[in-house]
C-alpha cells in the first residue's frame, strides 16, 4: 500500500496579507523509510503567527523558508513507521513537521511526549499550546527577561492569543498584577474568567487612558506581542527600571510600508528601563523542565487554556488569516483525522 | 563690599532650537551667607545636550527648570567664604551651581577635588569632561550596561563628544575594537588619534555601508547619543545578543514633531538583543571609584579629552547651540575669570 501525503509548499514571498496563492496544495506519494529515519502520522499542527515572518527573505533568526519548500510548522503526531532506535512505532511526539499530513524524519528536534504529561496530565492539543512553543515563549519571557517580582505591575499585549493568555497566568502564579490588553468585549471577558486583574480592549477607547487607570503605579513588565502604538502607550507608563520584552509585532508583519518604530523609546532612558528581544528556540535545553513545572500549574488549575481548533488540512491557509485579522479564540492549530 | 552676581534664568521654554530670548541675563547682589552655607566662585561651567531636555515642560528623570530660575548646570569653582564645616575657604568643589558667576549652597551634593587629582594629575576642565558627567556617563554606561567582551565591537554615536569620545577609549582598554561616528572629516580625524580603530562620518556616505565595511562580525555594543537614522542604522548591523545603551538623543532633542522611532527595533528580536536606557546619577554612590580609576588612566595617557573652552557667561546661550549644529570640539564648557 502506498501512502498519500497531501501538503502545503510555498509557491510565493507575500507581499502584505497571506493569499492562499502564496502555498501550493500538492499531493504526492510517501517514500519508503531509509534508515534511521522515522515516519510520524500528523495529529494537530500549530498555526503562529511567526509563520508570516518565515515566508520573507532576508536574514532573521532561523532561515525563511524556501519557495517549493513545505510550509514550516509545529506539530504534534504519532510514530507509525520506524527504523530508528530511538521511535518506537506508537509514540505520540512534537516537532517541527510542517503543513502536511505525514512527515518523514531523522529523529533531529524530534520530542517524544511524556506520557505522564499527556495525554495522561493534559490533553494533546495543549501540548501545541500552553505546554508547547507559546507556553514555553511565554514561560521563559516573562521569567527570564521580564523577571517579575511579587507586587509588580505585569501588562501583555495580544494577551488573549496562545502567548500572551499564558504570560499574565504565570504574572498572578508569581504574586504580580496582571493587565492584558487584547480587541474586543468577548476576549477581554476571556482575559477576567483567566484571572487577570484588567482586561484592555484596545478597540474600545483610547490605550493611553486605560492603561493610566489600570496601572497606577506604571509599569513594571510589559511583554508585547504586537507592536505600533500599542508598545507605544507601554512606553509611555513605564515605572522606573522597567522591563519591556519584545516577543513579536503582529501588528507590523504584513506591513508592505516600513515598521512603525516606537517614538516613546526615549522612556527607556527617562526610566532607565530596558526592551529586549527574546526567541524561545535558545531555551531548548531548558524546555522539559519548563514543560515539567507547567504541567504542575495546569494540573492544578491555575494555567488554563483555550485551543481553537480549525478541522482539515485544507482550512491552511485561510486559517491562518484569523491571527492577523484577530478572528481567532485562543491558541490556533488545525486538527487531522487520526 | 558687595559682591555682584551676574546670572542667566529661565525666561520661557523654547520651541525647537534655544533662542537667546528665552533667558534672561541679571545682575543681583550676592545676599550674606547663612549658617552652613558656603559661597563658591565658578570658574568653569559645563555645556551640555541634556540641558536642552531640563528646559521642557513634563515628567523627566529630573525636574525641569522652573521660569524665572536659574539655568541649572554643573560647574567647578572655588569656595571664596564659608559657614559650613565641611568646607573650608580656597576648596577646589564641583556641583550643580548653575548657569552664573557665584553660587551659593549648603553643600548637598557638592563634591570637593581631590588635589591628588586636580590640579595635581589632571588639569581643572578635565574634571568637568574626562573625570566629569561626561566621562562618568561613558564609564558606566559602558561598562555596566554594555558589559564589553574583549575582542567586542563597541560603537558609539556622537563619537568625538564629551560622552562619545570616553567611550571609545575605554572600550579599547577593555581590549575591544571601537568604532566612532561623527559628522565632519576634522572629527574623524580626532577620533583616530585617541586610538579609534574606525571613524564613520554619517555626513559622508551612507552609514549602513559603513557599518557594514567596519563592523563585519557586527556590532556587540551600541551606545547612542545620537538616536534618529542612526540608531535605526545601528540596529541593522547587531550581532546575536547585542547590547544598546540609550544615553541619549541628540538628534531628536530640538524636534518640534513627533521623536523618530527606531523602525528596525525587531532587530532586537532577531538578534536577542536589548536596549537601555541609562541616568549617571544613578551611579553618584560610585562616582569617586570611577573617578579615581579613569585618573590613572588619564595619568597613564591612555584617556586624552579635549576642551572647548568658551570664555565668558555672556557668551551663553549663543555657545549652547554648538551643540546642536555639530559644531563643538571635545567637551564645550564656558570659563570666568578666576
Amino acid at each position: 500500500m502506498v501512502r498519500k501525503n497531501h501538503r502545503f509548499t510555498l509557491a510565493a514571498r507575500p507581499t502584505g496579507l497571506v493569499k492562499s496563492t502564496d502555498f501550493t496544495f500538492e499531493e504526492e506519494a510517501v517514500r519508503e523509510l531509509g534508515d534511521r529515519e522515522l515516519l510520524v502520522q500528523i495529529r494537530y499542527i500549530s498555526l503562529d503567527p511567526a509563520m508570516r515572518g518565515w515566508m520573507n527573505e532576508g536574514k532573521s533568526y532561523i532561515r525563511p523558508v524556501a519557495i517549493g519548500e513545505v510550509m514550516r510548522a509545529g506539530a504534534i503526531g504519532s510514530v507509525i513507521e520506524s527504523r530508528h532506535p530511538g521511535f518506537a512505532v506508537g509514540t505520540p511526539v512534537l516537532g517541527t513537521f510542517g503543513m502536511q499530513e505525514y512527515a518523514i524524519s531523522n529523529g533531529e528536534g524530534v520530542l517524544p511526549i511524556d506520557p505522564r504529561l499527556s495525554p495522561g496530565l493534559v490533553p494533546l492539543p495543549v501540548m501545541l499550546s500552553t505546554l508547547g512553543m507559546p507556553g514555553l515563549t511565554a514561560y521563559f519571557g516573562l521569567l527570564d527577561i521580564g523577571k517579575p517580582v511579587a507586587g509588580n505591575t505585569v501588562v501583555v499585549s495580544g494577551a488573549a492569543g496562545a502567548v500572551g493568555s499564558v504570560v499574565g497566568q504565570i504574572a498572578k502564579i508569581q504574586g504580580c498584577r496582571a493587565v492584558g490588553i487584547a480587541g474586543g468585549a468577548d476576549k477581554c471577558r476571556y482575559l477576567t474568567e483567566l484571572g487577570f486583574d484588567a482586561a484592555i480592549d484596545y478597540k474600545a477607547g483610547d490605550i493611553k487612558d486605560a492603561l493610566r487607570q489600570h496601572c497606577p503605579q506604571g509599569i513594571d513588565v510589559f511583554f508585547d506581542n504586537v507592536g505600533g502604538d500599542i508598545l507605544d502607550a507601554a512606553l509611555a507608563r513605564l515605572a522606573p527600571r522597567a522591563r519591556i520584552i519584545i516577543c513579536g509585532a503582529i501588528s507590523q508583519y504584513n506591513n508592505t510600508a516600513p515598521v512603525k518604530g516606537p517614538s516613546n523609546y526615549l522612556s527607556l532612558l527617562v526610566n532607565r528601563a530596558s526592551m529586549t528581544g527574546m526567541v524561545v528556540f535558545d531555551y531548548a535545553a531548558r524546555y522539559p523542565a519548563a514543560i515539567a513545572e507547567m504541567a504542575q500549574w495546569v494540573a492544578a488549575g491555575k494555567l488554563r487554556s483555550r485551543e481553537d481548533i480549525v478541522r482539515g488540512l485544507d482550512q491552511f491557509p485561510h486559517a491562518l488569516l484569523k491571527l492577523f485579522t484577530g478572528e481567532n479564540h485562543g491558541k490556533l492549530m488545525l486538527e487531522l483525522p487520526a
